[in-house]
């Protein structure tokens, strides 16, 4: 009985000392796309006008940059449909480094998803490798990039 | 090491007090597909004949129709191919707006994904925006709608 | 109330953190991808040369399995984008049934997801259906699995 209660003491202090007191933990979660036609240049970072998940606010939709507020395990979604006729070519980038890249042609789609630790303070973003036209519209949004926690802490 | 973990699953329990028996939170998690051709006319919503995962019962496969038990953040994948040298082109709808789309041409892939807050009660399904054609074979599911719960009670 | 609450969920992650050294439930996450073109012929299974993310060390990247530690929801992507004037054709499958199919052809991505029950013991993995050819490169990866324990236990 002595040890139950030792226990359940430590698994409150763990819980305590891991996320209550400090707020050292919070949740993260994003998805925002575009609702109308977006060219971009080589390099340029693709933004977004239309949000429709922002919890934490770690994504800055006017430049596009997700700026990681919470070091753990995250999942990332980016999917993109060209402008008819054109392509587009992009990677989503991790601390400046390509991880995960879409590529397209004329009707049809593109997308990719990956799993990947980031720590706090690193930037997350979809920029353009080549010149790239992303079709968008109020009631049909095609491209977008979601990212959220899955589990904090983790390396 | 013994009290440690007696302690573990002491929290564990309490946790289930806390969340379980009330019906205060569930888990919801869903994925299913087609293992056959289907047309669908503008506006028909997508059915499934394939359902791989219904924990909470909560995606109708015949009516097509997610139903909400669990305010909270989802996570929703919607994939789609198309019969050969036909078209596909569809949304997926939260409370009848569609909020991402899906299109496809003969021989290439259609695959959106989002993270959205939904309210116990709200309706999620997909639905064709033109006349659709998706292929299904048996054992050659390509076509499907997936989501999960990711967060409770986060808005 | 919702701080709360998700203190309360984060208590859950941790403990599912915590009780990995006991053996009795482990966190699970990986994603890997191609960094260099890839020719499959049938029934070859896909493996990887660049690895993201293997927490738990479940994917055995040289023969490009997963084998599951931990029974629970497992979330799965799998993407893949096709060398230029070719195409692949490929299944996830779980205890070698094709749960989901990605066909692609020539500038085209194939993608999908899928959220299923996933057994301790049972394996996971992608494999082609005809000889299929993938495109990769150092800094430009298309085709990648993706995988990751959503909830344990349930069934």
């Amino acid at each position: 009985m002595a040890s139950f209660q030792l226990g359940v003491l430590f698994a409150g202090l763990f819980l305590l000392i891991l996320w209550g007191p400090s707020g050292a933990c919070m949740y993260v979660a994003f998805s925002a796309g575009l609702s109308d036609n977006v060219k971009l240049q080589a390099n340029d970072k693709l933004r977004y006008d239309r949000v429709t998940t922002n919890v934490g606010s770690a994504l800055n939709a006017t430049t596009g940059m997700f700026t990681c507020p919470q070091s753990g395990l995250y999942q990332f979604h980016v999917h993109a449909f060209p402008i008819r006729g054109l392509r587009l070519w992009m990677s989503l980038y991790l601390k400046d480094i390509p991880i995960i890249s879409v590529y397209a042609e004329s009707q049809s789609s593109g997308g990719h998803s990956v799993v990947v630790f980031v720590n706090k303070g690193d930037t997350v973003y979809v920029a353009a490798k080549v010149p790239s036209k992303m079709y968008g519209g109020s009631n049909d949004i095609y491209t977008t990039f979601t990212g959220y926690l899955i589990s904090p802490y983790l390396n």
